[in-house]
């Protein structure tokens, strides 16, 4: 793996949180491993995940994927990894100031994830969604009602007030975890999102063109682009998505 | 407010994540106000941190409290706010590297507080706990008996490596928001937390000495320090409190 600039390591077969690090790789051109995702005789598989997971190398250790590894530096959280990939990636505002705007409004997508992850799991991780889907069912009426309006509100606003980019005039990583948050809730909730249509304009209009960036086109057309399933982060569950 | 170098705003009466920022600027000593627990007279109040929200300054538009002002910079979310706050505080390392893997550790007190927050409010944040206190029992179980475990054995597994502090020699902010953590949870469990002692001992010693560093005694002791009450994250509720 010498050759190679960085290794993520992400569970296979979901998108999940490992993809927002995926798009920004993926748009930099960047030279990366996506490990678990290779045949265990080449040092991947969920083998080598749960190696990372242990805390085998040095470094700090993970609490969860994704992890990257960088030469010496071994990074978990997301956002934590896209700060510090942004400007190494051409991703990132250069300025101290930027980056840390762009480190809250990256950590407000993270929150929303969350909100999208317990809305299939309100009572436990480790229960299957039919245990808790009375819960969940319960919990999505605020969830299309009133939380996902009020975070798509928020970033309109933020876009209204900079645009055409989050940050203003550059495109930046938190502008591709836009795109991918804006993909996975049309796939998870087509009819809130719908709902929504004419007030996340600005939104769309950022989505469609991160999707159309050459690098990013030709890696969401490859196999590479993992399809939504229902053991991901974004589910498409019919009962949760208010009609 | 043109003397005071930083001013925070947060939801007065409750500590919530507004304490983390509280307990680094009252280490250091810096010189900040607790905008919305000033009154009204004098600029503070509900109606100072209402603005706020709303973006009256310019800056980035906060999505939620904590918010931090300093001077030109408007900045929300607690751990972009730490991770800013940090080397101007000297509560952070200097260099890049030890900087993301605080925060690496910061977004993982984030997460777990998440899962501490929704453990009171698993259906919606904007019910009352008594109108989802089923929900919240049936998850409570999953939270004492798994999720609280792996995150504390995790930070006691960073200690072991580490240690005495969580990035090695010098303690940084991310102790600090350790020190919180381990008190808000013996508020709210302190069954449970009683029964993982034995695995805590190392966090245990950490937040003893975090809570003797002589300004955060002195902040402990005094009037600024909020008690932990039922409306704030940590909510001690004995039927959530495995025994």
């Amino acid at each position: 793996m010498d050759d190679v600039r960085y290794q993520l390591y992400y569970w296979p077969g979901i998108q999940g949180r490992g993809e927002l690090v995926r798009l920004a790789l993926e748009d930099a051109g960047a030279s990366y491993q996506d490990v678990a995702r290779l045949p265990e005789s080449e040092g991947g598989g969920l083998r080598a995940l749960m190696a990372m997971l242990q805390g085998q190398p040095a470094g700090m250790l993970p609490f969860a994927p994704p992890i990257l590894v960088a030469g010496e530096l071994v990074l978990a959280q997301t956002a934590a990894i896209l700060h510090f990939l942004g400007p190494h990636l051409g991703l990132a505002p250069r300025d101290e100031g930027a980056r840390d705007r762009a480190l809250q409004l990256q950590l407000t997508v993270t929150d929303l994830l969350a909100e999208v992850h317990d809305g299939h799991h309100p009572i436990a991780s480790d229960l299957y969604y039919e245990d808790q889907k009375a819960e969940a069912k319960r919990r999505a009426g605020s969830f299309t009602g009133e939380r996902l309006p009020k975070f798509l509100g928020y970033f309109e606003k933020v876009l209204e007030r900079a645009g055409p980019h989050l940050l203003g005039k550059d495109l930046a990583y938190v502008d591709l975890s836009m795109f991918q948050l804006m993909a996975g809730l049309d796939y998870a909730f087509p009819r809130a999102m719908e709902r929504l249509a004419s007030r996340t304009e600005r939104l769309r209009a950022l989505a469609d063109q991160v999707a159309g960036r050459p690098r990013l086109a030709a890696y969401l057309a490859s196999e590479r682009r993992l399809p939504f399933n229902e053991r991901g982060l974004f589910r498409h569950y019919p009962e949760l998505d208010a009609g």
